[in-house]
């Protein structure tokens, strides 16, 4: 608590510099509001009616997954840079290999976060026990009353059934959450085994050593951002001759005369 | 959980390095929000229920303890150089006897973690009264009514059991506890007894002195520091010229031409 | 724990260096979250059983203190600096009174944390009171029913015992708490007389005056602190020459440069 009252208040310290105290205050306001909002919206509301209990346990925990794996694929540059390289040049210039490896590097990182959604939903079990209830098979139960059907079961997360049944609320629950609980964590063993033994694999396949790995990832970060800088400059330089086309002169600032100057004759 | 601790530092001083204080509240909002979540997500829920109580005390002591055993493995370094040297000299460069030594170096840093978790899942007690509730025998408890199986004692963890064995609780509750803290301060001794004995041999083995030790360790810091920082300047040449070739020139700021300068003829 | 802590102090202090304030609130957030689990993990639950007791008091204040022995014989230098110097040189150049005081300062230092524990266990008294109820000798008592047995004892510390002999709680927590603390007292006394016998003891022996022993140790330091820089720069000018043989240069600071350039031509 103490470190977070002392972090708000240099920042607060250096908003008040730059003197935008408005904007702060806004993003303030705005995140309380977002946050709860979050809060009242995404809170799991169980419907406790046979039929719709399943549809919406799943749309609950299979939206939020899509939409997370949709993101996870959007964001990453490679769908996009193996989207382009196929189009452009049919690709030819690469093999099914590297199709798939890339492919599989963009999948797996898209999946990170849909499972860890599946994860957390499993062990928290809110879904899975509204989603399940009604499957709960009532012979299983001691001493259940007979004429109860799936309508009865799936009234227990909310606690809308007989009084009559209402003391087996405490056992269906445990045995539902213990069921998802128990999916949750096998979930998480079976991602952690599987990245494990991908990683072993993709090592195990490399042609490169763990220096040499180091040393080319270092060459593409520095060769990748050598490429960006110049091309700016490259299109800077162009788009002057440009517009001095035109108006027969161009106002540069101090730094682009610089660069222009610089690079300009090398062109 | 070390490791992901270590891993979470080193996020968030990366994070600092680029001087985002924004960024930085988000983070301390966020660790406030995950760890909320966390606590009511991984909270022990006994499904008291014969059979099912077993499995679930493991998988939630065995899964956490698998999982930090796999991150230990993955981040630790000498793990991937290992693998590396074997596939491409095909261990031809290093004796058995190294192997094993960082074998053991590699597995000894990833088991601390799931230990540490293991002694504190015992010193709690809560999963094993759990899972060992249902294989407490009966007959041990004075008085206890004959016709009660293991189901009954499945119950104690959650107290739904019978009203005439619920005084029962306090007894098994303590009894089982007992097992579990003591079993927990027999694996911290027999932990610590082991670490000292391989730190001994390790150092009976070691054919340096302390001093010597003390020397090579920091030759091997400082090679390795100026091994990768030159490694760094010289994929930044090899990528300074690659992009030259393709641009025609490069856009290199005022440090970088320094060191092009510098070491770049030497090259 | 002493160690632990001082561990935990150089840690903060080499973080706090670096100025970066974020890992030091995390570091303040995550010591709050372990103390507090800390504390609901070690709490003294005592299982309250004839023959369990005994043990398990026994494990709660010799485990702990075991460990804090060995963390302390580890982390001191002079373990490893006797135990390499007798293995290269056999012990052929430390006279056998050398080893002696050696060892004695090893083990007195390692000594101090596992009495430390002892004796807060010993003034807490809770250990000792559930590890010794069972002994307490019930015609000790006054008008104590014969018929009870040790089982019975064992469960006064949980207030466990039958209706008619629950008066005596009070008398026995008193009379075990009071030995318990007596017990602690006399701890502390033997030890700050053994502590200051051993202090008197080995200035008599010393063959060196209270200000030779201060010049002594001066020296001692500064030699000390000397020799490990100079190993130092002794190791960086190694390994700048094994890095330039492997890349054809190598990128040093300028701090470094200086140094090599002065020490450079010396080696």
């Amino acid at each position: 608590m103490a470190a977070l009252i002392t972090e708000n208040f240099k920042f607060v310290a250096l908003f008040f510099k730059s003197k935008d105290v408005v904007i702060f205050n806004g993003l303030i306001a705005l995140g309380t509001v977002a946050s709860q909002t979050a809060y009242n919206v995404f809170a799991f509301d169980c419907p406790c009616s046979s039929g719709r209990n399943y549809r919406y346990g799943l749309a609950a925990i299979g939206v939020p997954a899509l939409v997370l794996f949709l993101i996870g694929v959007t964001l990453n540059k490679h769908t996009w840079n193996l989207v382009s390289e196929c189009r452009i040049r049919a690709c030819k210039k690469v093999s099914a290999a590297a199709v798939f490896a890339l492919l599989g590097s963009v999948v797996g990182r898209a999946v990170v976060a849909p499972v860890t959604w599946s994860v957390l939903s499993l062990l928290r079990g809110e879904a899975y026990v509204c989603a399940l209830s009604e499957f709960v098979d009532p012979s299983s139960l001691e001493n259940f009353p007979d004429s109860h059907g799936p309508e009865v079961m799936a009234g227990f997360p909310c606690k809308a059934v007989p009084a009559d049944v209402l003391v087996y609320y405490d056992e269906i629950n445990r045995r539902l959450k213990y069921e998802s609980q128990f999916l949750g964590w096998l979930l998480v063993a079976l991602s952690s085994v599987t990245v494990f033994l991908l990683l072993c694999l993709k090592r195990c396949c490399s042609p490169l050593g763990y220096q040499q790995e180091a040393y080319w990832s270092h060459f593409r970060s520095s060769e990748n951002q050598l490429f960006n800088r110049t091309a700016d400059v490259h299109a800077k330089i162009l788009a002057a001759e440009s517009v001095k086309s035109f108006f027969g002169f161009v106002a540069l600032d101090k730094e682009e005369k610089d660069q222009l100057q610089e690079y300009g004759e090398i062109k």
